[in-house]
């Protein structure tokens, strides 16, 4: 069995009780997974569990609350740097939206049984960060719009489209298959652009 | 209390032990849900639901199955009845794809965990229904591209995008918000249009 950790390990031991958690999470479900089962998985007892985290519902939502405001940073301000056009804008989203996606894929914990999971203050905040991400998105499409780059009947619904394939790409994409990540990259910054493109 | 139900009710208890155990699955996850609590809801005995699931493992995937079946009769035909042009099939194709799923939301069990909760056989066989209508929509695509009405790079990955956006609207699609589901069917129609364009 492994040793059993002590509280000194502190920050570091935080982020491996998540990294756990959220792989645990992922594989199994929120419900299928005990603070006993992650405690063991991590090699602590449950006892310094609970100095770091309440509950299991306080650990879902550092999961999904980290990665939100890690995924915004990155890309947020890509998008509202007016100095580049919004083409270019967008295109830099798109890499780095996939490319996160991919490397930290399980602590993408979305879906109902996750939401449903989160107490309402926790799903007001992961709204609210969501809601920033959509905005300058569509934001970015009605810049384009303005200068005729881009065009589109519906900015929202267009936003929507363009976050769902991109969301989805990490359901099928593996590495080592027949794609690598920057030609899927490629791939979907063309077919996005068409999307948007006046006709 | 309600009262408890006798085996009697036959194959409309089975329909009605399916819709409520998609709905119970849907809003809190399917470790979150026992066989007990799924009784309960339907007012009948443990007793009475084995003799019609040997387990909840069954019952998700008959949950699943059947969604997967109904949805691909309704729509494979259409994708494959040549007297009408790829345009044509698509465009039917993705109105019923956009109906089906939001009049069945509950049984769209879809992700991880509901993935991983299935026996290997039962995946087989849900994998294959899968790559049955996500082929039929790629044999439209390339029909389209040998006529000339359609243009994409790459046909899978064009699928994989024209799909991941039809299920996303499940998720932030609610009757009674600004747009009705017509409207989005319409939109979503002319978006995946410009999509596959020829440039």
């Amino acid at each position: 069995m492994a040793r059993k950790r002590s509280l000194d390990d502190g920050p570091v031991l935080r982020a491996e009780i998540l990294s756990t958690a959220s792989r645990m999470f992922y594989e199994h479900g929120y419900a299928a997974t005990s603070i006993r089962d992650l405690a063991e998985a991590v090699g602590i007892s449950s006892s310094t569990m609970y100095h770091h985290f309440t509950n299991k519902q306080d650990i879902l939502h550092a999961i999904i609350l980290t990665f939100m405001q890690d995924f915004n940073d990155a890309i947020v301000p890509v998008l509202r740097d007016l100095t580049h056009p919004p083409q270019v804008r967008l295109a830099d989203a798109i890499r780095l939206h996939l490319e996160i996606s991919d490397e930290r894929r399980p602590e993408l914990l979305t879906g109902n049984p996750f939401r449903n999971a989160l107490g309402p203050e926790q799903q007001r905040q992961v709204i609210a960060l969501q809601r920033a991400y959509h905005q300058a998105i569509r934001q970015t499409i009605v810049a384009g719009c303005a200068e005729g780059t881009f065009a589109t009947d519906d900015p929202t619904m267009a936003t929507m489209a363009v976050l769902d394939m991109l969301n989805g790409v990490r359901e099928w994409f593996h590495k080592g298959g027949t794609l690598t990540r920057s030609e899927v990259i490629a791939h979907y910054q063309a077919m996005i652009t068409k999307l948007l493109s006046p006709s």
